[in-house]
């Protein structure tokens, strides 16, 4: 019986997917950067049946791609277009085992949709915090194993922070057990750390115990014009002191992808009159009185021009609509060549003035779309092509050097050229570039250790081997 | 040159001490369980002289035992008795190399004594977190390499929680660089992550960056007299979504310990009048109304019996010291058989019934001390000679049974033997028994991979070859 036969056997045939009709989602990723081809596409239906397949895989030398939501924007989840390798898709994976109101904790297959992990959590009255855009596609086991953001990292960390335990099934069909809610447990290394991150090169996340929080009692939103970006990192830092640390979100927004989003997404209206440069988008989890206490100080000292707090539900959603829409706004503009680079906060105003100046003494016609997660030092330090250029005619000519100007600018900064996007295929020359040779060695010695037949989503985050030509970008296709 | 010459040269003769006189201390443990010997102790005072001194070690073959502050409870920094191990101490290591109020985060060379790195947050306006009993001699590099736990771990995490960066020197002595205060860095694996609660059986961290947050503007503390077990878990529960999730601290002291500390420490009186059977210790990052609030409503509902809350500096302190007088009313009393064992919160009243039950069937008259950080579901469930037995004798009688049925319960309760504590060379042996096979497998492919030579700390946390007859407890010097 040979390797797909056996396969078939374990998960039902009805699960192990040829027909290309049935394949073309999973081999093509959500920003169409990469086509790649399988030898298969297998859903698994229990951590029992993926150890199998891996197992047999691993036995026969097959190559393995696992893949959640597919959501990723690095291709760290499509296969390369040789036709050998098996997708693992983790969909059928997809309950919620468990709910510990006292514990604080959720134990979750890794398939289960983040927007379902989060409804169950609110279900038993209590909070998992990981938000981010595509939450109602992507999937705890991708966000898990590309440690993904999102918007509330700065009170609750990124999506490992957020893990108590892991079940993982190895790249030799082995189960890593570890599905523990124990809140504290230093016996020995901690496997678990290793495979956050990894984008499923070490091994496939099956199952996780994430941690759990109270649902705020009181929040607020507020929306505010400031003097410029040093005055916003003053003000995240008083509203930090000032409101018992509970920012839970501090979102940059420039009038510059504020404009993108008004003229893009025409429903969408500006929440304060007047014209400014920097916007913050800000949401704690308390009641506004300290907010509008901290607000009205700030005012006075002059960081703050205008601001303006939600007042209902529905305002709130639309000023988070705002910051939410910046991508599929550069999206209907033509797409943009983006960027998600980390710096410390402090640097954060210097790299973004840097950065731009940098990039209009070559283009200075290029539209430019600057915004992001500032509260961590993460800026989407996006390019758009001038508005009468053709914008995949731009990129093409312009991409590589522009993005080797913005990550350049950021490692000179002692900054991150990946802040939460991951590495995939998209990133891994960057990371070869920039990460430091001691770093690189010792990622390949443990990709080594624990891979040895280099079978686990192989050209992703580290190469072990010389890349291949057809891993290469297929550039023309790149848009969003 | 031999190689300890060799050494000399890099750090100085002063900096490389064989006078037993002056190596006496190192050489053994806080709790005289390991009585070791050494070539050597070298302390290095640069990274750079750090490298240096673990690449002649690596060359020459020489295995190197890190120390900190010394104050370990498992023997993970003593050597052997071989006196052929080097002991490398970071105690000249001991700068705050860097505190940066806007973005939050500290830069200290591993030697810092955690006290002081708290002092130097404080004096930027800020707070480190990181608290426990040791504070005054511990060090910042230990606390991270055995991801210790401490009295804040609720809100803030354990060490290795607070960590943005880490600068290790490897076993062949590279350094991996990685001092960043980076809040998001999604750039290959989490290598940083492996070092930490690693023991230095990996590598030696020689600096690191850590989280500060805001000071807490108002903060209060009570002590509480509770029903039962459960009463304290349903009152944290309560406490978390009350307080806005501001609950730092949540202590459960028994009858059993708080007499312990009455009885050996005179000056120490009891906070509540009447006697209760349990009792919880809680500090919260709030002003006291939502807590008077809170303890009302659960009076009401008959979960809590009495309670205080402090009213001043010295009532709080009062208050704390109770709790953290009981490692030493223990000691006063003869010393205790330890045990660190956590299990998830929901099954901590049926753990510490459960064990209680079994030793008082045995032991009727050996005496409890029952405590711990319940809201971590960490239990310190020690128990102590009967009254009138020698203290010592009973240990070296009835340790090991004793620990193996409190261990076992943890263990079936899918709990941990050591919650805070880490392995070291005393429950290296638990770790073999309890870990499963494959994650047992995983740190022993790991220590291979990254400390081929085995130099690094050997025999500590796992054993890649059988134990020596010399690595065994001494159990006559048991103490504490």
């Amino acid at each position: 019986m040979d390797a797909l036969s056996k396969i078939a056997s374990v998960v039902g045939p009805a699960n192990l997917l040829t027909d290309t009709k049935l394949t073309a989602r999973y081999l093509v990723d959500e920003r169409r950067l990469y086509q790649g081809r399988a030898r298969a596409v297998v859903r698994p239906g229990s951590t029992d049946e993926m150890s199998r397949v891996v197992r047999i895989c691993y036995e026969n030398s097959i190559a393995m791609v696992p893949q959640g939501g597919n959501t990723g924007y690095c291709g760290g989840a499509t296969p390369d277009d040789s036709g050998s390798q098996l997708v693992i898709s983790l969909e059928r994976l997809n309950r919620v085992l468990e709910v510990d109101s006292s514990g604080h904790s959720m134990t979750l297959e890794a398939g289960v949709v983040l927007a379902s992990a989060q409804q169950a959590a609110v279900e038993h009255g209590l909070l998992f915090p990981l938000s981010m855009g595509s939450e109602g596609s992507c999937q705890i086991g991708g966000n898990l194993s590309t440690n993904a953001g999102g918007v509330v990292v700065l009170k609750y960390g990124t999506a490992g922070d957020l893990v108590l335990g892991l079940e993982v099934v190895l790249p030799d069909g082995r189960i890593l057990p570890g599905l523990s809610a124990l809140r504290k447990d230093n016996t020995g290394y901690d496997l678990k750390r290793l495979f956050l991150g990894a984008e499923g090169t070490l091994g496939i996340i099956t199952a996780a115990v994430v941690k759990l929080f109270p649902r705020a009692r009181s929040s607020c939103v507020a929306w505010a014009a400031v003097t410029d970006i040093e005055a916003a990192c003053e003000l995240l830092a008083r509203l930090r002191a000032e409101s018992g640390d509970t920012v839970t979100s501090f979102e940059y927004v420039s009038s510059l992808s504020l404009a993108h989003v008004i003229a893009a997404l025409t429903h969408v209206r500006q929440p304060l009159e007047g014209d400014y440069t920097h916007y913050v988008l800000t949401e704690c989890a308390t009641d506004a009185v300290p907010i509008e206490q901290a607000f009205a100080t700030a005012m006075a000292d002059g960081l703050v021009l205008d601001a303006t707090l939600a007042q209902s539900e529905a305002q709130r959603r639309a000023l988070w609509q705002i910051r939410e829409s910046i991508p599929e706004a550069e999206k209907r503009l033509g797409g943009s060549i983006k960027h998600d680079v980390s710096v410390t906060i402090i640097d954060v105003p210097r790299f973004i003035e840097h950065a731009r100046q940098s990039i209009e003494a070559e283009w200075p016609d290029a539209r430019l779309s600057i915004y992001g997660h500032i509260g961590d030092g993460n800026v989407h330090f996006n390019v758009l092509a001038p508005g009468n250029a053709d914008a995949l005619a731009f990129k093409r000519s312009h991409g590589d050097r522009i993005s080797r100007i913005v990550h350049d600018l950021a490692h000179e900064m002692n900054g991150s050229f990946s802040a939460e996007h991951g590495i995939g295929q998209l990133k891994r020359n960057l990371l070869a570039q920039y990460a430091g040779d001691v770093s690189l060695e010792l990622m390949c010695t443990i990709k080594r250790a624990l891979d040895p037949k280099g079978l686990m989503n192989p050209g992703k985050v580290v190469a072990l081997e010389a890349p291949r030509a057809s891993d290469g970008i297929k550039r023309d296709d790149r848009s969003g």
